[in-house]
């Protein structure tokens, strides 16, 4: 079968399943996210099986090593993701939710939670991901198609197989989980087209897939996961907060959407905070392209216009030293990708008009960015970080997969 | 200067305007709507006068009857506009509101509502949008780019120049209400093309420009306006409110989106409710197109596959005599464009079914399709009905105007 076919075929088969699983009751798609857990623990000798042959593959093919990692699971992280269901079955179901008035001609409108219908992700060699995003989908009554990356396919069978199992048990249909087992560029790029079929993708992953899906995608996209972020060490900044929280928003886990990109400093303070940050670093290796009065300061290599605009996801960082905050507002305005920024400042006055002015989806005060997560949160789980500003921003939990539908009861009302 | 580059200036114009309208308060908001509706009051004649203007190019170049009376603004609808400006000023302001909740490490997180930014509308030869859509925008901090239809480019150029001179009266910037003062189809395809500058579109139109969106538009999109609308009179319908109802969302206004197009009848019923609903329609003309079953009733049009996907804005209605609840359910998912749609019935437990199966942004029970309107809702004004399910689904009031944003405020706080 042609590969348009084939992904026709699978989305086709999860749509059949819609109806119902947007009927399901929160008891049943609870006792399936239950039973998906319990299977995960039973069955994670196969599941350790399939990911040990991925692993070979993906390292015979020279796959780098944080790949390798991410790609992993052992006893321990099936156990992790067995536990998160749990907290997922704790969480409130926001299906069948909402508000109800009633007209003065009569008319009683209801304004409800209900699914989006099939929600169709495309994300990378996490098979984590998988387990996650169908987990989300079936707690919202929403039908998934899961479209993971080549380096975690025989992993990824076995994972959804055991959901599908899991729904069947509940008397659910085993389509409500579907996975694309075809990882060619060509299945990922018919996925974005099935337009009528698909009621939401989100694509997780790097700028190639992003660009792919803008210029593909027929069917309607929440784009996550760009994250050129930043913080501004303003003029009264506690030093010691300062270099507390730019280091680990930096230097926790530099590859992640909500490490920073780039830090600014007030001009007032660079003399004194830059060198103690980087006698902070201690031992720790962090490549610095500073604008010319922070090579000034600190002798590091010169930045390019293209650095302030770059998420370099590594231990590199851009620095660039301002006049105030109306250079800091403007500059994080021009370059930011909407995610997450953070001032650190003791002037009350100075922290509300960041908050006012800086357009993003998460604006922080005397804290680290890495703190925009569905977990940091409190959301449980999170699908992504949207950053755009339609329908969902920031940490996409449970309401992110839902929509509404007014429901109007009435004894024979004209208009 | 090139179509395109116009259009962009007139886009960064406005979105220069972005910060000082999400900056304005509730109190000069409202007096920036106060003053526009003055203004429509003292300026009555100037906006009659090029109102005439239109009228007449219009007529000379042959524009329909239908479209002149859209097009037409004299004292009484300008005094309406007036008014629902009034009704405007009175609802909540959405901007501001949120939630707030403490974090285990001390972390304070909000969400509030905040302006979209620029918003684009794309309309045709109704006044009456231009503003009701700027004052929508205004309401809720959002700047506005307007391109109306040709036929009413004087009209249009008269309110605009009215709204800018009230946002000026009241200290914020006028180009917050930007005309594209060019109504060729460049114009309106390069404004679908303002990628990053643009953060909503809303194109208000026929089948042509919707598609036109989809082909074209890099910027967000909410698609408004597809209405494939069906009744469905059912096996214990009270056949007087079913012959109300249906006769209601036929005929009291064939060319808007809420109207029906296609009606489905139980076929216990047929034979005593069709002659029924054809006598009720006295000396009114409308035109049949049963399937086989209707036509042996009616004697009426044979209705091909293509009238079940048709949205005919006309005296025209579809019939078709179905089996039962489980055909009319599966006949509205295949054909609907996800508007409105009601059933007609005295069994609460087919009711239920209709509620929960039909994938549509309003679901009726006994009543008329024709109240799926911002202000039969109680919205007060409204920028168009979407037919899409992310972000605003239904009756788009002032709440599909706003974004959310995460302000997360510490002292310190790492990962």
């Amino acid at each position: 079968m042609e590969t348009y076919d084939y992904v026709k075929s699978v989305s086709t088969a999860a749509a059949a399943s819609k109806s119902a699983m947007a009927g399901a009751s929160t008891k049943t798609k609870n006792a399936v996210l239950a039973r998906i857990a319990e299977l995960l623990r039973t069955e994670s000798e196969r599941i350790i099986a399939a990911n040990t042959l991925d692993l070979e593959n993906a390292d015979a093919n020279g796959v780098p090593k944080p790949m390798l990692d991410r790609l992993k699971l052992d006893k321990k992280r099936i156990d992790g993701i067995a536990d998160s269901l749990g907290e997922l079955i704790m969480l409130e179901d926001p299906i069948g939710s909402g508000t109800r008035t009633t007209r003065p001609n009569g008319l009683v409108i209801e304004h409800i939670r209900v699914p989006l219908g099939v929600v169709a992700i495309i994300y990378e060699a996490r098979p984590n991901v998988t387990v996650d995003a169908a987990a989300l989908c079936i707690k919202t009554g929403n039908a998934c198609v899961l479209r993971g990356g080549k380096e975690a396919i025989a992993t990824n069978r076995v994972l959804t197989e055991l959901m599908r199992r899991a729904l069947c048990d509940n008397g659910l249909p085993e389509n409500a989980v579907a996975l694309i087992d075809n990882t060619t560029r060509e299945s990922s790029t018919a996925l974005m087209k099935m337009r009528g079929l698909v009621d939401l993708l989100v694509p997780r992953g790097g700028a190639g897939l992003i660009r792919s899906v803008v210029d593909n995608a027929t069917v309607p996209v929440i784009e996550t996961g760009a994250g050129n972020c930043h913080i501004y060490i303003d003029k009264t900044a506690d030093h010691d907060i300062g270099v507390k929280v730019a280091l680990n928003a930096k230097m926790s886990r530099p590859s992640v959407c909500n490490a920073i990109e780039t830090m600014l400093v007030h001009e007032s303070e660079a003399a004194e905070f830059l060198p103690k940050f980087t006698a902070a670093l201690g031992d720790k290796t962090l490549e610095i392209r500073g604008c010319e009065r922070t090579c000034a300061i600190l002798g590091c290599k010169v930045a390019e216009e293209s650095d302030w605009a770059t998420e370099y996801d590594d231990y590199i960082l851009a620095v660039k030293v301002v006049s105030g905050i109306d250079e800091a507002i403007a500059h994080i305005n021009r370059y930011n990708t909407g995610h997450s920024e953070s001032i650190i400042t003791g002037n009350m006055a100075n922290a509300e008009r960041f908050r006012n002015e800086i357009d993003a989806a998460a604006v922080y005060v005397n804290a680290s960015t890495r703190f925009t997560d569905g977990g940091e949160f409190g959301f449980g789980a999170e699908l992504g970080i949207s950053t755009q500003k339609l329908h969902a921003r920031g940490p996409m939990g449970l309401d992110a997969l839902t929509t509404g539908k007014y429901l109007v009861t009435g004894n024979g009302q004209v208009r």
